[in-house]
């Protein structure tokens, strides 16, 4: 049985439908998958009548009705934008309280069992912030939805899996936050969700903070006295982990197949091998949730929404990742 | 007239003499250059010997003597090996010294414009060390010997060049070191250095130290502090530079030919890039020494000294480099 997924609308202002109208539009991905809608007919007959795209529409009650036929896109319809209202490419409250809602629906059905993994369209930060949500993105949402204490990104970079010890902070505060606890935290909670991708046992590289991995203390203490202990520790506690590996290093071997994820330091050291190691677009999976979920890497592109020139080629990879994540779950390890 | 090139021999233990017998094995080389060992006549003969080699060496005594024809390598005999004595992948005092004076010869040279570029071939610090010599690398036996007070590395990457604010510090004391004089005084050194490489405007991107260069001070003050203002200074000055630019941007841009140069704030965020923008091996060249002189990315290789597998195609390139910056020295900005 080809894995269920729920593809979530995102903003109804933005390039989200779009991007489901056009990525659906060939057979090949109902080839890996069934996918169910969730968010807005009205909306989605909306970007297909303006778009003339050949995609029909059916309404399903229930996840377990979803048929997945080529050409036919299965709808569980939340309704809750008026597309008479509907103002394309500009942030607003109603289709940002949708967005959340469409992913709190999808969050429920996952948890349950209902669908085998969520597929993002893109949702607006500040568009939510208008209806009233503090949520930085849909993480946040899923999050709190599932109870997670511990949950994170992983960046999926064609072969290659990248986590981030820390996001947005100037880099001072990223050199701060390399700690023994946090370190050995972000190797756990890689090293659960890449087992629950049916990998083994994952192994796992451990970027270095310093050049030359800190050279023994030469240049900076925090391989010595941080990264180092924690890879030992989980070592100890039965992970593949190695590191810390110097940074223009770890990503050379990880594209070589050397490491099933590397967990980088900071923002800049993540994000420049991602762009550099020419893997082609990011997408994104969650970690530490109880349930797969993938994303794109771009965000509503509200510039560009309406005028039928979005690339698509990053959502059919969140969707092709989600369906073989699903794959492997079932399988297990 | 092709450029005459001083290749300085390195440490006579390591794998410099090899590397060169490889690289000018054809005559590839001699179409682009006249080159002129700087070096041991005695120690070339012995790996001559030893790999069976067909190079043939002739004894000049001054640079313009040099004939550069093909198979045959001009050789300015300094002696200082004894052959017999040579023990081959090992540091010791005497190839070290040697190593020292072949690069205060070719230096010499340069200065009084007996030969148009130098090319070294690796030393190796502690076995300098042992002969009594405090010096980092041939970067500070040629900056001391030019009297030049502010000089770096460029490292050469296809197309692109790359220049470090800082190299082997820890992270921490890295972000320390960017202040806008020194930001400043480094896109002064790239825009003078690229100008004697004949390049009219260089056109210079600096990267930025935080992610998203800081957005807007959200993480990190550095950009709006000092990197900003450099630039912007840099600017006054007439001198083409753009910035701060996020790392995981500038490189992208830099390899689709936006800058000819980028100046990198620390160590790992150069190498990052060096390793993962596939343009092969890193070669260098010094900036802000009135000669111009090329290097291997690597060192003396003592493990595998001896054994004629060392890759060639590092030193290669690093005369390739040189002799085109001396055509494009000699035909001016």
């Amino acid at each position: 049985m080809k894995p269920l997924l729920g593809i979530t609308m995102g903003d109804a202002a933005g390039i989200g439908p779009e991007l489901i109208l056009k990525a659906f539009s060939t057979d090949r991905l109902f080839s890996i998958c069934r996918p169910l809608l969730i968010g807005s007919l009205a909306v989605m007959e909306l970007y297909r009548d303006r778009y003339r795209s050949p995609m029909a529409f059916r309404p399903v009650r229930d996840p377990s009705d979803c048929a997945g036929a080529p050409g036919t896109m299965d709808v569980l319809d939340l309704g809750l934008v008026d597309p008479a209202r509907l103002r394309i490419g500009e942030v607003g409250p109603e289709p940002g309280r949708a967005a959340v809602v469409y992913t709190q629906e999808a969050g429920r059905l996952a948890m349950k069992g209902a669908i085998d993994a969520i597929v993002s369209a893109p949702l607006n930060k500040e568009a939510m912030r208008r209806a009233g949500y503090a949520y930085e993105g849909q993480t946040e949402i899923l999050g709190e939805l599932s109870g997670s204490k511990r949950f994170g990104m992983i960046l999926l970079l064609g072969p290659l899996r990248v986590m981030m010890l820390t996001t947005h902070l100037a880099l001072r505060k990223a050199c701060d936050a390399v700690t023994r606890e946090k370190v050995l935290d972000m190797i756990e909670l890689a090293h659960e969700t890449l087992r629950t991708f049916g990998i083994r046992e994952p192994r796992i590289g451990v970027a270095a903070l310093n050049p030359h991995a800190g050279e023994g203390g030469l240049f900076g203490s925090e391989e010595v006295n941080e990264s180092r202990p924690a890879v030992e520790e989980a070592v100890r506690r039965g992970i593949r982990a190695v590191g810390p590996v110097p940074a223009d290093v770890v990503f050379v071997k990880a594209r070589e197949g050397t490491y099933d994820l590397v967990l980088a330091m900071y923002h800049d050291q993540a994000n420049m091998a991602a762009k550099l190691l020419g893997f082609g677009e990011v997408t994104t999976v969650l970690a530490g949730l109880p349930i797969i979920r993938t994303s794109v890497g771009h965000g509503t592109a509200f510039d560009i929404a309406g005028r039928n020139v979005a690339d698509e080629r990053n959502f059919i990879l969140a969707v092709e990742a989600a369906a073989e994540l699903a794959v492997r779950k079932r399988e297990g390890p």
